[in-house]
This record gives structure tokens, C-alpha cells and sequence, in this order.
């Protein structure tokens, strides 16, 4: 399947979480076999470049074991608080609508770890920029930050760019 | 990687959620990129029995998209409540510790779909009898349902095979 037509079964939802947000709902593209591949295929881009993928709760979980399986390399998950059992590295964040903590097992990461940081959608960029800050405090580099769906008018790019001028950001849409 | 060598990266930590609670931590799994396929590779099963992979929030995400990318199928992911932006069926059902609901797209199953349901352990077994109910309901087809870990001594299989006598339970390790 041609990565357009993948991207076609994308859909938007008006009005959730709260009113006035326009969602946009990636289930139907992560149900179809072809789909989910060609975006996989996407999302990988350089494996060379990177020994883990650092995915964000939850659907972050989807697209980042998705990458680990293709691209032959492990998962680390940045969790919700309070999920992950051993001693966790927390940052808070604020969200497009609300706010959040996530957390990293101090021992998933260190130096000479090489991650790539996948979520579902870049927005404001609070969770990316809170992802980014755990993997480096605990001494990784970070290949690279790819997205499904990049929202520009939500700003989160210049604002990723602005405090890690250094990190490449990539969207395998932008809308 | 050896099947058991993968398993063996499988770690207890005490006393977590609450207090007695001995947890199994599968990040190390998680995160070591041989492991986590040659656990795919058991998890995957016969791929030809099953058009998708049903997985539970959250772990069942990891490993229900492993499964999904290793074996070519479409990903539904059954979310805890208020997640879904789109018309949803909800269960609700007790935990080892505590009550949860699950729910799915009304429009994520069919009849015709055959699902493959993936969660990481099975407890006490609400959790997958829930899914069952749902994956039913919408008129599916359940292939199979698979776990990484199960912990006998808390009846989860016995729960569902009295309620569901067709439908195979297995379970990669049994504690």
C-alpha cells in the first residue's frame, strides 16, 4: 500500500476530547494490515542510526513496538505515573488540554544508548520536549523525534527546535 | 535468542502496585531487541487463524502490535474508558487489584474479523473475559487468546474456559 493511502484512513472526530478540538483518529489506519506497515516502514526511516525506541504511553506503545519489530531493536516505554514498578526518572508537562507526568525506568537508558523517541502526534510538544529531558538526564542520545501527525498551528516543532536546537524532528504527516 | 534466555530477562519486584503484590517486570524483555522477537515469534502463533490482534491497554499494546507487525495483521486496540473518540461498547470488570472498564470501536469489529487477543498477564482473568464479551458482541470471531505470563495460582484460565469451554487460552510461560 502507498503510504498516502495508509495516511487516508486517518480520521477526524469533532469535539474530543472536549469541545472545539478536532481529533484525529488513527485506529482505522493502525486495523488495516497494509496500512499499519506502510507506516511502520515510515516511521523507521534510519535504523542504523538508533538502538532503541523510546515509545510514549499509549499510543506511542502502538507505533513505537511497531518500529522495534521492524527495525530489530528494543522497546522502552515512558509510562504514566505510578505504572512503572522500579526506580523511575518523572517530568511533568503540560498537554494541548490538561496536564501529565511520565516516567522512564532509570536503568532502561544510558550512555551509549541511541534512542528514537516515537509518539502519535506532535502538538504543543510538552510530552516530546519531557521525553527528550529523561533520555538525556539519564545519559542517551537521542537519534532522532518522528511523528505520525504533526498539528503545526499547535507550535510544538519551533518550540522542540528552540530548546534543542540539535534534535531532528520528523512528521511523517504535517496538518 | 533462545526462547527461555528471553524469559529469563523477566524480573520480580515486590510489593508492587500494593503491598504482597510480587510483580513481573517485563522491560528488560522489553528492551532487548532479540528477546522481545523471539517472544514475538512464540506470541505470533499460527498466523493464518486470525485476520487481527486485539490488544488490552497498555502492556497489551506493546505486545499486540509486535505480534500485528510480525504476522502482517491489522491492530484494535481495546482502551480503558473516556481513551476512544469514536462510538465505543464498554465492559467493566475486577482485577487482581481493583476494578477497570475496557472499551472498543463499535466499528473496530465485525462479523468475518478473527481475533487473535493479546494482554501480557493473565491474573485473575476479568480483564480478558471483558474482552471476550466485547469482541463477541460485535459478532467476531475469537481465534485464540494469547498471553506472555500466566499466574496459575489466581484461576484466570479456569474463569474463562468455564465461561468460554471453545475458546484456547495460551500462555507463553506459566508461574
Amino acid at each position: 500500500m502507498q503510504l498516502s493511502d495508509a495516511l487516508s484512513l486517518i480520521r477526524e472526530i469533532p469535539d474530543f476530547p472536549i469541545p472545539g478540538i478536532l481529533f484525529k483518529d488513527i485506529t482505522p489506519l493502525l486495523g488495516d494490515a497494509q496500512a499499519l506497515s506502510a507506516v511502520t516502514d515510515s516511521l523507521v526511516g534510519d535504523a542504523t542510526s538508533y538502538t532503541h525506541v523510546l515509545g510514549i504511553e499509549a499510543r506511542g506503545f502502538i507505533l513505537g513496538t511497531a518500529i522495534s519489530i521492524r527495525g530489530e531493536k528494543g522497546f522502552i516505554p515512558l509510562r504514566k505515573a505510578g505504572k512503572l514498578p522500579h526506580t523511575t526518572i518523572s517530568k511533568s508537562y503540560g498537554l494541548e488540554y490538561g496536564s501529565d507526568v511520565i516516567e522512564a525506568h532509570t536503568d532502561a537508558l544510558s550512555r551509549g544508548t541511541r534512542v528514537l523517541i516515537v509518539d502519535d502526534v506532535l502538538a504543543t510538544g510538552g510530552t516530546l520536549i519531557a521525553a527528550i529531558e529523561i533520555a538525556q538526564e539519564l545519559g542517551a542520545e537521542i537519534a532522532e523525534v518522528v511523528v505520525l501527525l504533526e498539528i503545526a498551528a499547535l507550535g510544538g516543532r519551533a518550540r522542540i527546535e528552540e530548546k534543542f536546537p540539535n534534535i531532528l524532528v520528523r512528521a511523517i504527516v504535517v496538518d
